[in-house]
């Protein structure tokens, strides 16, 4: 028996016999000849049958066979590979010699054209169509070059747990987990424990891993459950320094994008991958409100943070000043950020903190952290908190720690916006939100 | 100001001044001169001071400072970089010139013959102990071999989510999840989702990622949270083509960690690490059976499966036999197979599955899954599932699927047995159990 050639491996093959695997795209059942379009996860191949029972209808069993195939059946097939370079599909056709049906399809319940929500209902299906194979080969190769970075860069993986006794952010949109005897509650963030490498000595550190919010926000921005990436590092002396480490660590990762699919990315979406500049820009966010302002845009929030029509004028405005996709907003007031932000020397109005930009939506918040204990219990106090609660964090802080700073940062809104979708739930392997837990 | 130089660059570095930044390990008081070991994330160095107040007690600022230094503070210290053979510590000392104390630590509550549990309760130090630091680079560096692996033989990462709406592999050792108006469950493995991926069309896939057991078990091998790592493949024809791909995966993972971290391991825990010959011996798990009772021993379970004990005296034969860490027990009866393994053709009392042993204990379970719907539902119902509530798991196969198989490991075991720990407490960073979810 042959061994399995993937399409992809079809152009660079010999004419002659090969054994191809995937599943049935379209079925062309014409008079006298028939297609097959088989695709497996590398790309499309057309398969090809010429009728024998064209006198004779129904004398022909390997016809009969093609004609009752449905859609998404997956086939193995093993024929005569012929290049051709009339063939449009890649220029070259396998004449079909036998076709084992692995698994016979159902009537498919969508279609391209289905609602979002249907094409959720139904995500294994949805996620057959190329172009989300490709978001999720964007993405392995975008987080690949993160943790490359970060591994050349001396960074420690941690895995930090998601059961907790506490809150990691506040009360709200919190789960509540019944655990034994008692209650956990599902990590919010990793936050706490990320910055606990600190005392801890491990230096730099990331995570990529689910984080969970009770939110019950329908946005093209939120979900319940949600991929985090994270990193916290020692011996910062501001914001400043984790932001040179943030845009050096998404350069590296759209670098490896843009060489591996930034032609694909391009025919499949439209549109262009582009490497960002170093430095990226940086605006003091009452910079940012000036700038707004100017140009004839009030941010209707009463706490002074971006809204997200904000943040859409700010970006539009960067593309027209720099030419940049992405913008650190910096220094946000202490009102609008947790108790564990820094905040100035002198001005403890604003704290040592950013928000990252890109494409006019915020994927990112980073700050250097409080790390001196008698400030910080007392942002925590001032935030509301109740310091016993949070004892086993602000332990951290008694037994030495180094001054530090880190970010979290959304991957779906990264994937979303590097590749222009109108939602992360088009570029999520399964959605959860408040309505949403299957399949 | 002079930039921080890390401890592992100060034997590369020229004599002069330096700053270092880290924690003190020990103050050595002396009449006549006084010594700080600091430790960063890199390694330690001696500090040096020789006192000016030997005649007049009090007089040398510096001196005080350094007396008052308690173990735990963390400090940045400028001084005079000096290579001294002399030197046991690296062959190097840096004279102090002036030390910030950056943040000072109470006397710390653990020591290093500290009771597990007393270390687990404030791991943030227990984590400073280089063995400690050393256990989470080898991982980091295990974990990023495997997903380079993966990447080059081209598998998609997928993030599969961890809130469900129905148990994914049974209704024991559940966490349930209050989910706005309903219930959720955390996924007990991503058993169902990474299965999703095939008809999907994604071909090959991984993930490593936390999954969660209401196990309430105390042995030194489960956790209620834990990292699994978990890959899963299209038209395997049987286990053997799973356990050709994990085999290889680990000699990356162990290859890599050799390099990186071989000498190192020996010298903190006297262990070699062994990279692993290609083929892992194969064991069918009637064979074992046999090889067992033929040295003595019985396994006392009485559903065949292997017992700790059985598994441990089963890798000392493979150790004798074969020299090998590893062994691939294969072809587990059906009854102590969950429902989605696939049976041998011709016997369904055997599957098409395997553990694999590493240095005595079970590290993982792989297998080929049943992919006919109709086979699957009477799998199903045999093991008293209820179909309606697996309903949309089932329906991945009724709409076309290939043929596929993967593994779940668990990567605490694999890092535990690695280094030859007593427990997965001691290489898990932050250990949930029944009884701890502190910190």
């Amino acid at each position: 028996m042959t061994v399995r050639t993937l399409v992809k491996q079809l152009a660079a093959a010999a004419d002659g016999p090969v054994r191809v695997s995937g599943w049935v795209e379209t079925v062309r059942d014409q008079k006298k000849v028939q297609f097959v379009i088989l695709r497996d996860e590398t790309g499309a191949v057309q398969l090809v049958h010429p009728r024998t029972d064209v006198d004779e209808p129904g004398s022909d069993a390997l016809a009969t066979q093609i004609s009752a195939l449905s859609h998404g059946s997956f086939l193995t097939v093993t024929g005569e590979l012929k290049h051709d370079e009339r063939v449009k599909l890649g220029g070259l056709e396998v004449k079909i010699g036998e076709i084992e049906v692995t698994a016979a399809a159902l009537d498919l319940p969508i279609a391209e054209d289905s609602s979002i929500d249907k094409r959720l209902d139904w995500r294994f299906l949805d996620l057959r169509r190329p172009e989300q194979n490709l978001v999720f080969r964007v993405q392995t190769t975008f987080l690949h070059a993160l943790r490359s970075w970060w591994v050349e860069n001396d960074f420690i993986e941690i895995h930090t747990p998601k059961l907790m006794a506490s809150p990691s952010e506040s009360r709200a949109e919190l789960f509540e987990v019944e655990y034994f005897e008692t209650k956990a509650y599902l990590a919010q963030s990793p936050q706490f424990f990320k910055q606990m490498a600190q005392p801890a000595g491990f230096g730099k550190v990331f995570e990529v891993a689910p984080a969970f919010r009770a939110d019950p926000s329908f946005t093209s921005r939120h979900a319940t459950e949600f991929i985090s990436v994270d990193a916290e590092m020692s011996w910062v002396t501001s914001h400043e320094d984790v932001m040179r480490m943030h845009e050096q660590l998404l350069v590296a990762g759209l670098t490896a994008v843009k060489e591996k699919h930034g032609a694909e990315i391009e025919a499949a979406f439209g549109t262009t991958v582009t490497v960002p500049e170093l430095p990226f820009p940086r605006i003091p966010l009452s910079e940012a409100h000036s700038i707004l302002a100017s140009r004839g845009y009030t941010v209707p929030r009463a706490d002074g943070d971006l809204d997200p029509e904000g943040e859409r004028r700010l970006s539009e405005y960067v593309k027209e000043q720099y030419g940049h996709e992405f913008v650190f907003v910096t220094d946000y007031t202490s009102n609008i950020r947790p108790f564990y932000h820094m905040r100035h020397e002198g001005d403890p109005s604003l704290t040592n903190s950013y928000d990252l930009i890109f494409n006019g939506t915020e994927i990112s918040t980073g700050a250097q952290r409080e790390h001196r204990i008698d400030v910080l219990v007392a942002q925590a106090k001032e935030k509301g908190m109740e310091p016993a609660e949070l004892d086993f964090y602000l332990d951290f802080f008694r037994y030495g720690v180094p001054p530090h700073g880190g970010f979290g940062m959304g991957l779906s809104r990264v994937i979303m916006l590097l590749l222009h979708q109108p939602s992360i739930r088009e570029v999520t392997y399964l959605f959860r939100g408040p309505n949403r837990l299957l399949p």
